[in-house]
């Protein structure tokens, strides 16, 4: 999916609501566990309930991974299953060497039909640059994570005063472009944001956090919102696991309803749509 | 496996190499393609060559998850066929907010038998503690890797004047102890190697770079060896694509061989065997 569509998408939506697939067999409706393939079931009933209210959907590929072959071969059906109306993000936080990098590429992209996969920079350009060859494809780096861990390596400060995080920014913008790439923002420290866009003020922002992990909506598109939106906001256990009874599906409807109001406010107030 | 007992392998063995399955079904001889499981079987040969000169092998998870719920299988058979006789590392590279790495360390530690996983540090202490709950399991944090790419951030200088690897190795000193962590450094950058043992003169050091990326065993040790050895010493591409032939696996042993010879008498000549 390109920017262009992208963006065109949420305008028609009125909503930039990411929904994560951080599906747990231990907390979803206990009628499923009877299924063939309850992960592919319960994840097809969230997005039947929440297909129009959300552009994108991100699987957790450790919530597939721990199901081993079985695990993927869901994975591979609920990405198939949403097909190329949303933006199919897979976080999988992968990088690694060239050759290596290369394959994880293809897996992702390929032969599962991802749009897009979250990545760790850690390991530097060799490790990114192979997955922005792929045109409508997208490369999202970890920038600044929500979880408090953040705060020992991601906002170290370097020899030329600035975060680290700031540094994985400016250095990965020769890199790519902002239709090739974005950046992990978590929606915890809504006060980063400001920073976040003087070095990026065009790329998309994939912003987890929001929910269960206790950010702001409204403080994270204060700072971050841009005339071309550039949020993605995701939301996952807070939808996802919403009831555990057998109105899971309306409750989840109803969690990404609440959010997608919220969102449609935002962009109505800011003369987007 | 424990540390005692990894020890007692590489001074049985004579040998500290690892060698990694980075298994590419375009470069394994053909005849293999056939077979109903290419990747199991290519793997299976590979192990069967080579399982008395090496103490570990390090399946490249990309070159499995390539395949799919495939590949999965081909990966969980392998694992299993390794069995407890060797230190098996999922090379994998993860690392993620602390629901999603439970899930990771269940999938690789429980679920597959891997004991060890590569991880990526750059999430933080969140990120990587839940990979060490397992007694007998290791997290192997990725600190200064064997790519070009590792100038961009691993070499960083921090406003505390230290490379950001040497914060990497400093600061998750305090999360585990030398039974439960190990860190990747690269053969590439023998030069480093002093000043890592300087931060953790104790832990076992995962060392990919030899072979197709030019490494020298050599520095290697010079630098790295401490008297309870503390190194694994990967190879995969010259090990596994010595011969492309129907003598792959007695070229892979001959490869193999040569590397377990050199590090015997390196052993040897430092007293530890």
């Amino acid at each position: 999916m390109t920017r262009q569509e992208l963006i065109a998408q949420i305008k028609a939506k009125r909503s930039f609501l990411c929904i994560g697939l951080d599906s747990d067999l231990d907390k979803i409706p206990s009628n499923f566990q009877t299924l063939d393939d309850p992960l592919f079931e319960f994840n097809k009933a969230i997005v039947d309930a929440t297909a129009d209210l959300c552009v994108a959907y991100k699987p957790n590929l450790a919530f597939f991974e721990s199901y081993g072959e079985k695990g993927w071969e869901s994975l591979r059906k609920i990405v198939k299953y949403i097909g190329n109306t949303h933006f199919v993000i897979a976080d999988a936080k992968r990088g690694d060497i060239g050759n290596t990098s290369e394959r994880y590429a293809k897996a992702f992209f390929e032969n599962l039909g991802c749009d897009s996969i979250t990545l760790s920079p850690y390991m530097g350009s060799d490790s990114i640059k192979p997955f922005l060859n792929f045109p409508g494809k997208w490369a999202i780096l970890l920038a600044l994570t929500s979880n408090a861990g953040a705060d020992d390596f991601e906002l170290l400060e370097t020899s030329a005063g600035k975060k680290l995080f700031e540094q994985v920014l400016e250095t990965s913008l020769t890199w790519g472009s902002d239709s090739s790439m974005m950046y992990v923002v978590g929606a915890t420290r809504p006060e980063q944001f400001t920073q976040v866009r003087k070095i990026v003020p065009n790329h998309f922002l994939l912003v987890p956090g929001v929910g269960a992990q206790g950010g702001s909506l409204k403080q994270v598109c204060e700072f971050g919102l841009i005339p071309d939106i550039g949020l993605l906001v995701n939301a996952s256990r807070s939808i996802l696991y919403a009831s555990a009874g057998p109105d899971f599906a309306e409750k989840a409807r109803a969690e990404a309803r609440k959010l997608q109001n919220e969102m449609e406010e935002i962009l109505s107030s800011n003369g987007i749509v």
